[in-house]
């Protein structure tokens, strides 16, 4: 079935420039911090990586881009990981079914997030691992590093001074569960975690492989060492399916059928277990808030290829 | 693969009894109606069909309970194949993060509910098949009844007149959507044939047989008619993941890691794609309105025959 | 200082003319119905009544239109005489800080409606009219004709009968409220109970003259005899000032500072307690449901007489 | 009619002991800061101040308490008096409908507090105050003072200091206008002056002394200098009534009917506009928040001198 499969992602591939010229561009790059708003909209790369370490790519695929978002599923890694299931008594698992960055749901259910991928969810998981780690900024991306293979992959300071300065709705949420005793540490620390990890910059060559572990058992192909339990890739893998692309989490279910996380810099993540990881960027962003043409290019994928989930 | 797995169900089941023993039978047998209220709540049943027509049962499979929500799947499968991609603008595919009746997300986004498994969403449903067919309730048992292959299925008048009598929330959402100009038909038209859909009564073994086109890309294997198209069938596993247990969509995910739907008669049905569709009945539900046992008993066989979709 | 008011009243009235000139006429009248929808937008009608029994009026003040919602002081009035403080078991007090139909809040409040103005409170007071009375429609109509002095107040049957078309959000509310048990008598027989009662018609002379009851120590200027007790009436006064107009009543309070009550029919009613009682009609709506020049005038008047309560 | 009244408010207050002895001390007693909770639950203390400059008072009327939000009244008056008409564009004069620290509302409008009174909207008063006063704390205060006519008013360290280690949730409601664009001063200033705010201790004698401007056309009595112009102070009246008793407004008016406000520290105020100001002491709270015995002795009050504003 592997080489059947693998020539299937060749022939795919070879048909994606062809594709993206019958594919609109449309929506707006993420304006509100001046970083990602001057990212040249038409950047496009996609890199899919799959469990017999085979690699397909097309485009700006070797470009970092501002991840943003999709580091929420690292450290959902290592905050369940270093927690345990003890992390679900403080944050859900359900989808939202609202904004991500609503307050009103944090607010009806008493300061617990539904789920760790709408941003106050990821700001507690952000808390959870300030409480485990000495230095966390550091700890957290020596384990980025370890999942990508390569000691250079870094916080963007400037991206993370820059979402501080437009970040009093995090402030908020994080003051907000802290007022319902969800948050132990200190708000300024959590929040300055929290906006580091939004900065960390990747191509799609380095993300589909950082994400290998979720297709992989829970293992990191790269060093054969276990970043979560195979029965903790699944259940991280059917987070992302109900609630990695905020309110739009049916739709791409429904369209691409895979789970997957997006970030407002434009990239997606999506994981077919057992089979493949893949990373698309481009930066103009739907009325959801993700990728407007990775949303397609990743239907046309799942579709060419058959390989949905469902 | 399929003898491997075909002995592991066979192993797993002979296992249930004893699990069953130590599972818990917690939970409340659904009270509004006394058709409901009056069941066993020891009952006990499941049964499950693999693509290759192997059949594997334990406890009161045979017995036929009222599958209430679970026809849901059934009257989407139909509108979907009766209206097209236009049921769309009428209905949306988004997990709710409500309860199943709740009318606030109603109002919020005008009339159109967030998907077709909340109540609103399965009445507008109603109002799509109402629209189409001649002889809504007869034309409907008739396709569940080929999807059985029985001639048997029957709605239960007595459960429908119970339903409609304390039905008040459900005429409270149709009229709701009727002002809003989502529903075409009649209020106590569409009402009628939603209490109807309701009462229908399976047995597990029937429920998992009707079930299969889900994963068998949408075609009967009974008469070989497509149901859906393949695509189709795809998709509505898609939503029955993210939406079909109301606001447990995620623990289900999480735990069970399959596509399925719960119904407050304490059913579940559950589907693996191109592998095996499984039903199982057990009244008293959780705090969530889902089958307490029945959850536990798929946790235990999805981990046991490792047959999760993640 | 009963003579230096009357004077100031005859005053203030004799300039209400040139006022209107510099008074736009902005705003939409009411367009759901047609009976409503046809109203010569242009129509502008005032009366003020006091205590002394001196009268001031301007303009189209003697012709009919639909009072619409402003027969809930009435209702309400009936109801707090019939059922006394049990009232307040099924119905709050509190300004709902919501449009006036809302569903969202009803749910929140688990079939309590947060006062008697708003849509579900106004149901739910014809529900507890219909308990107590033998014939509501016409036993109500009666108490109307009493309050105003007339044989001939009446339902429009035609505008009745317009709402129950275009009423399905209000059935949506009643039968939302049965499913909590707060509706204790057949939908339809509220439901048609209500749209009677928004659909009868008076003049701006009757509709001061009908509430002069409010400003009279609950006394019926015209018979002595009590409509309700003087504590019960500065009550209802105190509903009034603080849920008279949906989601403006602040507005209407900072602005006027009285006492009142609008319908989408274009009229106002206001009360200076002990003083005087103003209906006020001019059909073009402002955003909120309000009467645009009604407001604006009003204003004018209170300003000018000084007889805010505050 | 000055006289007889006079006479009233003495043989009322001569009855206010004996009615003490028959009312209970329900409720609970603040307990979110030290500070209050070590209050003692048995202190009362009651001071009518008349127009006439009469007085009139029962027990612990002299002895200094937290007066807490009714602090709201008075920077909203230095506000409204600095900001102009243009305030009505940053607040609300809606009541809300909701309790006084929800956050859901403030996102459903946008960052924009319904009203003055509720926290959102008292932070930001607190805002535009600190945009418009060179030291804001140093000044306010002097507003204060010349209001009672003492020196020795003050802010209490302990109690602002208090409530900002438990102020997480204001925190976040001033992130969250920030969000929005409705705050312009730095989030930690803004903070800081509003605990402050709430931490001023006055006597029930002097706080109905300081708030004699609002029933006296908006001049101070002691010194004859316009506080706000008479227009305002009917206004500031009006959002009293309308939202003074968070989600308990309704009540007050319905039982007190007088405009008022009241603060966690079990003090209220209220108004009589041209007649009188009351203010009232008991440490319990109920279940809204607001003193159990104030609201109890003052419906007592105004039912005895028939001197509701309705």
């Amino acid at each position: 079935m592997q080489p059947k499969n693998s020539l299937d992602y060749h022939k795919v591939f070879s048909k994606i420039g062809s594709q993206l010229e019958h594919t609109d561009n449309l929506g707006e790059v993420a304006s509100y911090i001046p970083e990602l708003f001057n990212v040249d909209p038409k950047k496009f790369g996609i890199h899919l990586s799959t469990v017999e370490n085979r690699h397909f790519d097309y485009g700006d695929s070797k470009e970092r881009f501002s991840i943003q978002s999709i580091s929420k599923v690292l450290s959902l890694s290592m905050a369940f990981k270093l927690e345990g299931t003890a992390l679900w008594e403080r944050v859900g698992v359900e989808p939202s079914g609202n904004a991500f960055n609503s307050l009103s749901q944090l607010e009806l259910e008493c300061g617990i997030p539904r789920n760790p991928f709408i941003n106050a969810g990821a700001l507690l998981i952000c808390d959870v691992l300030v409480s485990h780690l000495t230095n966390p900024k550091e700890e957290f991306i020596d384990f980025v590093r370890a999942l990508v293979g390569k000691d250079n992959i870094n916080y963007c300071e400037r991206i993370a001074l820059s979402e501080k300065e437009h970040g009093f709705r995090n402030a908020a949420m994080v003051n907000f569960m802290k007022s319902y005793g969800n948050i132990k540490n200190d708000v300024e620390e959590v929040l300055d975690f929290y906006f580091n990890l939004c900065s960390i910059e990747m191509s799609c060559a380095e993300l589909s492989q950082a994400m290998m572990y979720l297709c992989s058992n829970g293992i990191n192909p790269l060093t054969n060492e276990e970043v979560v339990t195979p029965s903790r890739a699944k259940r991280i893998n059917a987070i992302m399916q109900l609630c990695g692309f905020y309110d739009e989490a049916g739709e791409f279910s429904f369209k691409v059928g895979l789970p997957g996380k997006s970030g407002v810099g434009g990239g997606i993540i999506a994981i077919h277990p057992k089979k493949y990881s893949i990373a698309i960027w481009s930066p103009r962003l739907n009325e959801k808030g993700n990728s407007y043409r990775g949303m397609k290019i990743l239907e046309f994928i799942t579709t060419q290829t058959k390989s949905s989930i469902f």
